[in-house]
């Protein structure tokens, strides 16, 4: 697996400027976090690791890559030492990252990495994107699962996705949101992930009769039939579905006004003798117009949720920056901190202490001890590779899952609503972080 | 390359249903379009065509795929006969489509696919997520080029982009739809796309001083320097790269107020003899606020637009389907459509006749004649792959940004602005396919 091209270009003309600088030995902390809340997130469920990792892990830079570097002007400059350092390289470094399915809070680091300098910067852009995009969809995913009151929601808005991959990935990611599964088969194949499906308006309309369209569809799947009876007037639909008097699981509706039309097909499902059958919903749904359908008393068993699903639709992407916190020189420790307006970062590398109602951001070299009477903090970020190697397997994405399902129940009421909650998870500062950051601010090398 | 999982399971169930209906020699035509423009939008800019032939002509099934699929409960009463024979599955079908660059609007194909009744289900989930995601943010470079009236813009996205292959992809879109070039490696070196990146902030931070991390920049890029000026202050950031005196291509400003920085950073630049310097501006860009830059009359020379561009994040879906028109059963053809509320289709195959100042929506049969004085039309859709075969070598990257360039400049100035026109182009529908669309949804079956 090639992967070392795919980062901005100015991670590899830093890269070659390290090592002219003679910079190579010198080993930097970044860290990756996001600045401010999504509109309307109270947190953040943090996904992504599992292919961070694999980059991490499989990282190098092909002679065919490297020949086409050497052929832009960015380069004309630039020895061929560095071109050889290239095609040796390999990920060296250590990663601390919190698991994947933890909720996160404004300035909190998903990662820690320590590296040297080359190591370190090349990385940037892949991790960004990996953690910034999976994170999104999974925090996307608990709006609208939290919105379904415990009815399940299903992944399936591949064909909307940013590209083919991406629909794979946001599958994974809604499922660790707490989806039931997803509609990509890939997805499944790839991750474990349970796969949803089972026809097209494209199967009802390739018959010339609706009837022969269901009675095949039918055949073929048995119990676990789901006709879609939109296709010409649902109502007729579900008649004819009930009609056929086969084993099925239920109904699809795909259009029309569900809040009128599923308590009708409710009735006629239900009057036909199929009381266990259920009822599917997909069409453009989201979080509020599943709270609206579910508020409304509609008689809906399993959300189909796509095109705003698997593209974050209302916060498209999540501000997520990877910062130089610490950079080390013959042993000897540097803080570093960006001061530009609005854009400020805390200096040193850090820890996310987890209590029973707040976060505490202290200086990874810190034992917060816990106020007298309150649970023991948990710390959020743990080693994952050390030296290069992986500590231990990682969770499946279904532990994930797991994982943010228990961790989401946690949080208070305000952080589970809809629409921004002020402060909903408090997220202090350590003293001695604070301390740090005045000290390094002050005397901070212009 | 594998590819067949890359899709909605639903279509592999109904690859399964139409093999065991016995119905895998009927032909299907099917076609790619959107309803409905995105929020201010007046046309879109088709892409994604490359990626689409290229999964077209590598679509096929492995063993362990196969061997995935036996183990859903899906495929649990599918016969032995469906596996062999997607194992041996490859697309044999015909594919024609507009060139890469062309504006399009609503209900105007893409894509018309026949082929098959499975060979042409299967890629539904593909298509849809290649065309709808390229065409989007090709469509929102467009719109971002076009606010900067004759600057360059550069695309520098990948970051926020929805997983690093999205970035490849967003950098290849965004450069079709008029961007100078992308910061993403990878789609330099795939796609011929001019590459741009000098250094990062943590390339500052990593030196005590910054006088020391612009010398050292200087010396990696000689003229082709670009000084981050705004780590700590941009003003004095800017008289450092001055008071250096060496070849620069100039500074970039990644934060403050742009309409104020920027004329002060001018003048410093001026004022210390660096007349031929650069300003490049990055940071939250879009349209709007370049607008609002050139009109303050803000000295910025190059635009980096990186979130919003990467996401299209103000419209960050493109609604495309892909619905059968027609289906030919032993040399007989029926034509299809779906009369779902406010989901209606046109029957039949089409074609997209461009007339000097509106379209014609016609059927594939017809030739239409051009009004007297009116300039020829031009067909739209042209055969890109007969019988499985590519017909000829598709215009690069580069080729699709030149023809959406010349195709752009023919619409007229409503079609242009960041805003809705109604009507800014009007589309009309033959009178032939009128005809059969009332036809066809008065005899549908039901």
């Amino acid at each position: 697996m090639a992967t070392g091209l795919l980062t901005d270009l100015y991670q590899l003309t830093m890269a070659a400027g390290y090592y002219e600088a003679g910079k190579t030995q010198e080993r930097a902390t970044f860290e990756l976090f996001f600045r401010k809340l999504p509109a309307d997130r109270n947190f953040v469920v943090a996904a992504g690791l599992q292919q961070a990792v694999d980059y991490l892990l499989n990282l190098r830079f092909t002679s065919e890559e490297i020949s086409y570097l050497r052929t832009l002007p960015q380069f004309a400059h630039t020895s061929s030492g560095f071109f050889d350092m290239l095609a040796g390289l390999r990920f060296t470094g250590d990663l601390f990252a919190v698991p994947e399915g933890t909720p996160l809070f404004p300035n909190e680091p998903f990662l820690t990495l320590r590296a040297p300098l080359v190591e370190a910067q090349i990385p940037e852009t892949f991790l960004l994107a990996t953690f910034g995009f999976q994170s999104m969809i999974a925090t996307k995913a608990a709006r609208v699962v939290k919105a379904a009151l415990g009815r399940g929601v299903v992944e399936f808005g591949t064909r909307r996705a940013h590209s083919p991959e991406a629909g794979v990935l946001a599958g994974r990611a809604a499922y660790i949101g707490g989806c039931e599964g997803t509609s990509n088969t890939e997805t499944g194949m790839r991750f474990g992930v349970p796969v949803f499906g089972t026809c097209a308006h494209s199967w009802v309309m390739s018959f010339t009769h609706e009837r022969d369209a269901f009675e095949q569809l039918q055949k073929l799947l048995g119990e676990n039939t789901v006709y879609l009876i939109d296709t010409y007037d649902s109502l007729e639909g579900a008649r004819r579905a009930v009609s056929l008097g086969r084993p099925m699981w239920g109904v699809r509706l795909d259009s029309g006004n569900l809040v009128e039309l599923a308590p009708a097909v409710r009735k006629i499902l239900d009057d036909g003798g199929f009381r266990d059958a259920k009822i599917m919903a997909t069409g453009d749904l989201n979080e509020h117009k599943i709270h609206e359908l579910i508020a409304a008393r509609a008689p809906i068993d399993l959300f189909g949720v796509g095109t705003e699903l698997a593209t974050s639709a209302d916060a498209p992407y999540l501000g997520v920056v990877y910062k130089i916190v610490e950079l080390e020189v013959s042993g000897k420790k540097r803080y570093t901190l960006k001061l530009s307006e609005d854009k400020r970062t805390l200096p040193g590398s850090k820890q996310v202490f987890r209590y029973a109602d707040h976060d505490l951001l202290a200086r990874s070299t810190e034992c917060p001890s816990c106020p007298p009477g309150s649970l023991p903090s948990e710390a959020l970020l743990r080693p994952v590779i050390i030296g290069g190697r992986l500590v231990e397997e990682l969770p499946t994405a279904s532990e994930a899952r797991q994982h943010a399902a228990e961790s989401i129940s946690k949080l208070p009421a305000p952080c589970l609503s809809l629409f921004e909650s002020k402060n909903a998870w408090p997220v202090e500062v350590s003293a001695e972080l604070e301390c740090l950051y005045e000290r390094v601010s002050e005397g901070v090398a212009r």
